[in-house]
């Protein structure tokens, strides 16, 4: 008898729901192999290992794959969704059913030949995107991306149904499930206005803080003890994660108990490295928090909402927590004793000022706090514009140059340094960018809700105590794993829809004293 | 078209033959991902990992069985070995399907039934024997080890094949497939005797060397170091393998490209270490010294003979080269710069002496070269006395102390020093004890045969020069993957069947001079 056969006769569960959950955990046991064999080629696999690596992953997509369509999960599904007990929305098992429903549907909709001369079209696309990138030679890259483009809306269209208005929100339904490209131009628009307003402020009004001591030297081991001390500070828990070393930062929660963040170090750029280990344990905290049910693994109940939800923890503890003085209240000691006082001719005020700076610049991963979120709605626009037919691709880098004049100020020299410059669009990502600026949206109207709640947070952070905090995402966010959609659970969670005000509000309180304004 | 089909077109092999060596192909990448699996566990794995690890491991098995067992390998084995072009056992498909039908019945030979209860009765009997050696308490482990020996005995019943002259041949087959009882017995008996006696004579005739500066404090992270230093000069390819740290060395050979070995260390055991390293690193030349041929992997013909082969390699690069003069006076120059000259006092013959020590102990893993053959001759006695059914479980004490007395000369105080002091009984492991001496003594016979056709071996190894070492290996041992079988493997490298004579020459050719006699 399997784990949730045992529970469902304590429950008195009938058979064809925990016959699904046993289906889905056996799903979600695999991908957490997947998890760990792509964790590996990251961290620790010799280059020589690559070609057996693809093979490995390769049979294992083909697996998951298999699971994933396995048509008794729609029998079940079918009995389940007829099953008025199981379906009641307010208990634990309805929105189970309905997510595994949304989740199968999604796998069983699209043709496999589609999916092959995608992953095809992809394929080839990266290449050509590489070459052209390093050559600044757009037009070499049209007939490429066109293809995979075209494919794209063919995804997309196979994608649809009754929750969406467009292309564009099937494709965002991959990793957003449940919002539209409608309501997050709702939020964008207003957003992008002001903070282009704001930005443009800076430069005209402003004095950027001194940044070079962030910049000394600093060993890789000893960055590697300051990160571990505040995430285990912030409440990671090290028994059952790790933190470890790679080109792109990234975290994978493989299942409960297993969580892994990695990180990057340069001895010259600490902020890098302690940002993007705050960020990445902002990821971590809400892997180690989501439910555990025993024999629920696997399903939705036990997994994230969505990436927009999934970046709200993250920016949450890199910007909101981690770029306050609060925080620095506590961590720049810390920081002194394990840099041998590297940081002990700065003060706090002006060690603050220099994390909060607010620069415009041409390349996305390499820009602040602020300006990110521009770089990330112009993509929104453009992509989907290019999704309904009303951008030609061949147009894209006028588009793209005069959107980035209008929004950050700044002339494009070169395609390389502007619409050649991310890998998504050739390998067909639409809907993916705008998750990054939802997380920043998220994060500060939940910090709002969170400081109206406890009112001496800032108090808590300056003594190095983060337990009120975490619990309260833990109670906010964690427990619910997919059971509300993202737009529920900032509703729920704060009282109202998502809306563009508090990140304009947090970002203004920390970037201008930053900039003597 | 798969890769194995491609090739065949080019060398126009039959579709039974190459759709066979697909399934083998997807058999062996999946296995490869259960060794990450079982590696990640050993290294990285956080101990939250454990319970999601379990499930994942069981997951991985019953995948593998299920492609282990596929009634289509049955049917394809059938059409091959019924196509005379394919079996011309001098060509290399030959053998190929000679393994594959071996593996093949062996995997579909045991009922599930009888796998299920002897996987239930290990579990427990692990359990049982922990408490039984804690506590000293051999009577409360007899009921648990009878069940687990006599579902052993099922399974040998299931196993038994033409091939084989009693149930003790059976099990061997499956660490050491051809071999038989009377084979060993035939090697073993005189092996025993003279080495009994060659321990006696130096315990009552020579002076033991001094070994006190070996144990000197040594930082881990020079050692390891060191080790990394050795090992990639006898040949380890670090661009297609790894070296970790772990509890219990070990080495997995994933895939071509991917080898992982892993050793131990402690400040103050500095030969425990660098044995372990070069021990593991035997094993890793020889994994990836294996066949490479594209499509071929998973099939018999890209993998290891057998564990008394394989051990060959790990003792032959521990202790033939690891422990000889020609290779201290390469290796001691190098750990003094490595170790800021902890030895610098020291000169290479008593260096040399300090390691190569044989005094009778009680417990075989923390034995010397020389004894541990005695270890393992007599459980491999014990356990085919058991087996036979001439040994009564409930006597096994008084046998063990019996024999441990007339072997190496000690009284044995108890039974957890005893016959208690290993798990593999209570997992059923029985057969896999003689694969340890197999290696020492087929390292033993290489290496012979080796310094005949090496004339100057000792002047390339004393200046750091291992490439011709590892070429006779590559050629006479690695490349045939399973083409042949120990047996005959040895005696076509050396020239003669395996025996005793060549392991005690080299015994005694190092162990005399160290005690002065």
């Amino acid at each position: 008898m399997t784990t949730a056969q045992t529970q469902a006769q304590a429950q008195t569960l009938p058979k064809h729901y925990t016959e699904l959950c046993d289906l889905m955990h056996a799903k979600g046991t695999l991908g957490s192999v997947m998890a760990l064999v792509s964790w590996d080629q990251e961290t620790y696999m010799p280059a020589g290992g690559a070609k057996a690596r693809a093979d490995q992953s390769s049979l294992l997509a083909r697996l998951m794959h298999g699971q994933a369509t396995n048509p008794r999960i729609g029998e079940l599904l079918d009995q389940c969704q007829a099953d008025n007990d199981l379906n009641d929305p307010n208990s634990e098992h309805g929105p189970n059913i309905r997510e595994m429903r949304r989740d199968y549907d999604k796998a069983t909709k699209l043709p496999s030949d589609l999916v092959a001369n995608l992953a095809k079209a992809q394929s080839q696309a990266q290449d050509i995107w590489k070459v052209a990138r390093t050559n600044n030679d757009f037009p070499s890259f049209i007939p490429a991306l066109t293809t995979v483009m075209d494919l794209t809306k063919e995804k997309a269209s196979c994608l649809m149904s009754d929750e969406h208005n467009e292309l564009y929100d099937a494709l965002l339904g991959e990793y957003e499930p449940g919002s539209t490209a409608d309501e997050i131009e709702a939020v964008f628009t207003p957003l992008r206005d002001r903070l282009s307003a704001f930005i443009a402020e800076l430069k005209d009004n402003g004095t950027p803080p001194k940044v070079d001591f962030l910049h000394q030297e600093i060993a890789v081991e000893k960055q590697h003890a300051f990160g571990k001390a505040v995430t285990a500070a912030f409440g990671f828990d090290y028994s059952k994660g790790r933190l470890d070393t790679t080109t792109h930062p990234f975290c994978s929660g493989f299942a409960a108990g297993d969580t892994r963040m990695t990180t990057r170090y340069s001895p010259n750029n600490f902020p890098d490295a302690i940002g993007s280990t705050m960020h990445e344990c902002g990821h971590g905290l809400y892997e180690q928090g989501l439910p555990k049910a025993t024999g629920l693994f696997g399903t939705p109940l036990t997994s994230a909402i969505s990436l927009g939800i999934h970046e709200s923890q993250s920016r949450m503890w890199e910007n909101m927590v981690g770029r306050s003085k609060a925080f620095w209240t506590w961590a720049l000691p810390l920081a002194n004793k394990h840099f041998d006082g590297a940081f002990k001719d700065i003060d706090l005020d002006t060690f603050t000022k220099a994390m909060n700076t607010a620069t415009p610049s041409f390349i996305r991963v390499e820009s602040d706090e602020s300006t990110y979120n521009l770089h990330v709605m112009l993509r929104f626009e453009l992509e989907r514009a290019m999704l309904r037919g009303d951008l030609a691709i061949k147009d894209l880098p006028e588009a793209w140059n005069t959107k980035f004049k209008d929004f950050l100020g700044l002339d494009v020299p070169d395609d390389a340094t502007g619409c050649l410059q991310d890998v998504h669009w050739s390998f067909g990502l639409v809907g993916y960018f705008p998750t990054y600026t939802l997380g920043n949206l998220n994060a500060a109207q939940m910090w709002e809700t969170i400081n109206e709640q406890i009112p001496d947070l800032d108090t808590q952070i300056a003594a190095g105590e983060f337990g009120a905090l975490l619990k309260w995402t833990r109670e906010n966010i964690h427990q619910h794993g997919r059971r509300y959609t993202a737009s529920e659970t900032i509703e729920r969670a704060t009282g109202k829809p998502l809306g563009a005000d508090p990140l304009m509000r947090h970002l203004e309180s920390r970037v201008r004293p930053a900039y003597g304004l």
